[in-house]
């Protein structure tokens, strides 16, 4: 009943834009905002990157965290610290299905290697040291090589800073660049990860689904010197939960946004980008599923990738269903409709943006082909691309260097190789390749890959081709392509290995490719800085935030349910009963014994009510706007302090990274309610419970 | 706004117990809950019989129907008609996708052969004429058969009045026996049905689901000498729609439910008759998806077999589920603890009851093999045990005739001989007999089935038997069926038709069981209006309704939604924009182009509008009481107006013929406003709006 008058409250309320992932040095301009949404932290604080409380929030690379003690407690979420909690498991101590609670910090186990914790202690405005007198430059090319060499020296002079690691980014489409410092911690460990039957219950099933009864959050310590870190903030839990209608601030590291990509630039998404690739992964996937049909040893090689895949295909069919639902081509020829009679023409600059873009999508059928063939389609293969193009780059001067291939990147590519040697199943591997080239040989006379026509006309069809590329090389040997990785390309090809003379014979290709892509990103350098001034003019500075690019943001919404579907009403908050009427006894319903016998038993669920619902909640919904990266993000109340982890969007968001739509975008979060009863009442992880400053409630 | 308020106003007020198929004779003792309710009609009116509005209300067998003008205009639903739009389809004209309307009566199409209405005219109680002097009957078969005899002499005495239909129903256990007199009208005529695109909308895929959008309504005509029929009564048509919360009634004729199955009759049910049925259904469906795989023709003949068993399928699997999921089990048990209580021993008529079932189940897996045998499994098998019962039953005197093939069921025998050529395929039919004989011969010791295994052995095996059978038989000819079905026993045996054989080699053990089922129905007549009236002590006299028996009853509720799952909340009332969310441009959510075109014009909508909704209203849930039977019951407002037609209930409700929860049994219900929307706005058909006494709204 309350919950009803709540909803009735908030429907009376004027509504607010949600929408918006801002820099924190915009949040003091939101102030207006933030007080109508019940928001009590001054919004000052809230842009002090190394203030309270944003000094605790820290990027794992690719997911969010924060830290939650003094002594360098870290909470994110399950399947941010998957892979940590996978490296410690055996057959004989399962810690994915039967959880690990470190009870001592001796307890504590090493993370995943290449697990680490990036802390921001530094943004600087670079904007003129990258811009400065570039205007004069001869061509879009030098242009955008300026810019490149800027943005490494940038880098390389910050991170003679020892124990630091920086990058460059670009805000409001190059309009600005800023120079963020990090501190990077390497000695991370893992403290305490429910079972998987609780941090992934609903499992592939109830991905991006609502609604969700997840408990999708870890902890990790990190250490500095063998000793815990002491970090400068960290976050207070909430003794209390949330309920419908309350304002939250999730702050976090989202990893990319396409809100001011252009209508032509969208409509080659919708009618390209997406469903050609809808149709690569399910083709992998269907090539990897039937490679693995009674051969468990494949099966578990490619689970790993199906799974990535399953989650990319999930977001693109959305996203692709989202261009339809949401009219979102619609919405940016209306924002250009705008920009046009602002300036009473159409507007030269977009005719120049589309002009560059239309050379670009030129080749567009043959550039995904290569994009997925050198890193995403093939294993054995990318690794032969990789140590070819390692032979290749490291004989130039590091500032020359493609940036993926810099000193700076190597113990990076190193642990790339090492990692890969998990995934790869030579049968998976060539069936994929070889769907790949007959691909290639399909392509239009005008975008022919010339290496992969010539090495088929050689061997005499694909088929001959494909067993000629995987009956010769080595690369599937981790400790051979160790050595390759220091090769030199004479010393390579003196191999004889077909599949690394197959990739080197690519490299001109990429390499002209490159050159033209570096023409598109020297005219985008120019034009789009230009296209953001004048939106601004038509859409209101002020309400204008930069598109996603992992560094961190702000964003602020309202614990609120959505309408699905006709006569359907999502209410924002699932709760303990909702896990047990899931429960089905098999993956991934099942829940570990202790859980339901808990949650069977009035005594230790009752000191976790939430006094509306009657019951422990477990997750619930916001406005709030994130997408990948956010993950593991902490969720704040009015007060500042934490009431949630951000651990996935609604199926409805997922191509809200296109266009954000009030009526259904949401958040979803997992309480930090749940995450306490489940550490209480199920796991009894008493110690810890004491250093975030909560005493157990039950006994 | 306004819809979330009601919410309130409803969640404020006391709960009211929807439960009840009552008799229109119990209404005036509801009065109070009916005030509740909010309902004007004063009860009395609802207790008769053949007075406003009950005289208006009609039974299609099987389904249910209402007068709605003087002319003998007659509303049901789509399904309810669907035989006869069938019946006059042709590829040429398909009546099916296109939809029918007679612009004049002139244009009006027969119904299908067999179709009739049945106006209830009287009621007598004849329990004294039924139960007179019966105590001292030695042994309960014998109890039985004088039941049987009395009850057939009440239905031939009834039926010397031309034109009429009677029937005997037992009530509460069998403590009341009722006389129903019918006036059987058999001239009925097809006068409007929507496409069955929007007639069948969500097909399979959202039988007894919710959110619903489909317009299952159709319209027949019923003629007497040659001229419309004029109904004593008919219905007027609402002109507004309902809102969340309001009364409603609803008349009808429910089949049957399982109310008053005591604990170990339900036990049965749960762990042996549902899980073998789901079993059974699903292996025949099985085979005969199998036999028309590359095969149109037999893929046609089994099509509505098929369907048929899949709804039985999903109710299965639904009440399965229910049977957990609501703890039916449970609630009889401890309803006899309260019997219990009252008699403070366990009571002996209790224990009487569980005796004689216990000697029926003895051999429930070899009759359940039995009933599918000679009443479900194969259709041509099923024609020759009807051919075989003929002939063995006919020479007898029509009263000592099982009831079935008694003359007064002649035509409808001849009828059901006629249909069943249609669904005849040799393919399926064999292979479903050969799997119901291989169950058979799986049969533990004591259930052998002797003439099955005598087959058997004298073929060499179940193949060999099978081919015998169908490799010799004339059955599937209907010319020779219809020969049969005037032979004796002796010229059928005179055929050599290895199939009739078999047929009449079973008759002396379905024989036997008739007579041990016999005793178990003396018995249960004895003890059942006990076990009610100690029920009645136990649960309030005037709380108790009778199960359904295809009589006419009354059930009160409101307009309401529920909660399917965690944080969900289903909305009592679907709308239009709903139906274009769920297109597909495929069946089952392809809708019409003139729908479609009609959806998207305000000038067509908003005539509709429910203010609420801001929209046009398609379906509609309520708490009313409901099974099958019930399809097609006009729905009544407070004031007794037509605004909406039962045609399903939730997934949820299925089980609600065993117990009733009020949290989520819920009907659904079309509403007229979305009936005369499709009339209106998509297939203009004025004149029979007119002739509804409704002006159209769009122009």
């Amino acid at each position: 009943m309350l919950r009803k008058l709540i909803v009735l409250i908030l429907a009376a309320l004027p509504l607010l834009a949600d929408e918006g992932m801002w820099m924190p040095q915009q949040v003091p301009r939101l102030a207006d905002d933030l007080r109508k949404l019940g928001i009590q932290i001054d919004p000052a604080r809230l842009s002090d990157l190394t203030g309270d409380p944003l000094g605790a929030v820290i990027s794992l690379g690719g997911c969010t965290a924060s830290f939650v003690s003094p002594d360098g407690l870290i909470v994110t979420n399950h399947h941010c610290a998957f892979g940590s909690i996978q490296h410690n498991s055996t057959p004989e101590r399962d810690l994915i299905a039967g959880g690990f609670l470190a009870r001592t910090r001796e307890e504590e186990l090493p993370a995943a290697p290449g697990t680490k914790v990036w802390v921001t202690t530094k943004t600087e405005d670079v904007t003129a040291r990258m811009t400065g007198n570039i205007a004069g430059k001869t061509g879009d090319a030098a242009r955008a090589r300026l810019l490149d060499r800027r943005e490494k020296e940038l880098v390389a002079e910050c991170e003679k800073t020892p124990g630091v690691r920086c990058s460059v980014s670009s805000f409001f489409e190059g309009s600005q660049y800023v120079r963020t410092t990090r501190s990077e911690l390497t000695d991370v460990r893992l403290v305490y990860a429910p079972s998987e039957m609780i941090g992934d219950f609903g499992g592939e099933i109830d991905n991006f689904e609502w609604p969700r009864h997840t408990g999708d959050f870890a902890f990790y310590r990190a250490y500095a010197g063998g000793k815990p870190y002491k970090p400068a903030h960290w976050l207070k839990v909430s003794a209390g939960g949330v309920s419908e209608g309350d304002g939250v601030i999730v702050a976090g590291y989202p990893g990319r946004t396409f809100r001011y990509k252009t209508a032509d630039e969208v409509r080659n998404y919708q009618e390209f980008v997406y469903p050609t690739n809808i149709r690569y992964l399910t083709d992998t996937m269907r090539i990897m599923e039937e490679a693995g049909k009674n051969n468990r040893e494949v099966q578990i090689r490619n689970s790993a990738r199906i799974e990535s895949f399953a989650n990319s295909l999930k977001n693109s069919q959305s996203v692709s269903e989202g261009f339809v639902k949401h009219h979102i081509l619609d919405a940016r020829r209306e924002r250009e409709e705008r920009m046009d009679r602002v300036t009473r023409i159409r507007n030269p600059m977009l005719e120049e943006i589309a002009a560059a873009n239309a050379e670009k999508f030129r080749t567009r059928e043959r550039d995904l082909i290569l994009d997925w063939i050198t890193g995403r389609a093939a294993p054995m293969f990318i690794q032969a691309y990789t140590v070819a193009r390692v032979a290749t780059e490291r004989p130039k001067p590091d500032i020359d260097r493609l940036a993926k291939y810099q000193e700076r990147q190597w113990p990076a590519l190193k642990q790339a190789s090492v990692r890969a040697q998990r995934t790869m199943d030579p049968g998976s591997d060539r069936a994929i390749l070889r769907y790949f080239v007959a691909e290639a040989s399909k392509l239009p006379a005008a975008q022919r890959i010339q290496p992969v026509d010539d090495a088929v006309a050689a061997a005499g069809g694909i088929d001959p081709l494909i067993s000629r590329l995987y009956d010769s090389t080595k690369i599937g040997s981790q400790e051979e392509r160790e050595k390759m990785l220091g090769e030199s390309a004479a010393q390579l090809r003196a191999r004889g290995d077909a599949m690394i003379d197959f990739a080197l014979a690519l490299l001109p290709l990429l390499d002209a490719r490159e050159e033209r892509d570096l023409a598109w990103t020297g005219a985008m350098s120019r034009l789009r800085p230009r296209y953001f001034e004048l939106l601004g003019h038509v859409e209101g500075n002020g309400r204008l935030y930069p598109d996603a690019n992992s560094t961190l943001r702000l964003t602020f919404g309202r614990v609120a349910g959505y309408r699905p579907k006709d006569a359907t009403w999502y209410t924002p908050q699932t709760s303990l009963r909702g896990v047990v009427e899931k429960e089905k006894g098999e993956e991934p319903f099942a829940s570990p014994k202790a859980l339901l016998a808990a949650a069977s038993d009035p005594a230790k669920t009752r000191p976790y009510f939430d006094p509306e619902l009657k019951d422990v909640p477990v997750n619930f919904l916001s406005t709030c706007d994130t997408t990948g990266g956010n993950s593991g993000s902490p969720t704040l109340n009015a007060k500042g302090e934490l009431v949630g982890l951000l651990f996935d969007g609604n199926y409805e968001s997922i191509d809200a990274d296109f266009l954000f739509h009030e009526a259904d975008t949401r958040s979803i979060h997992v309480d930090t309610q749940y995450m306490l009863w489940i550490m209480d009442a199920v796991d009894h992880a008493n110690n810890l419970l004491r250093e975030l400053g909560v005493e157990p409630r039950t006994r």
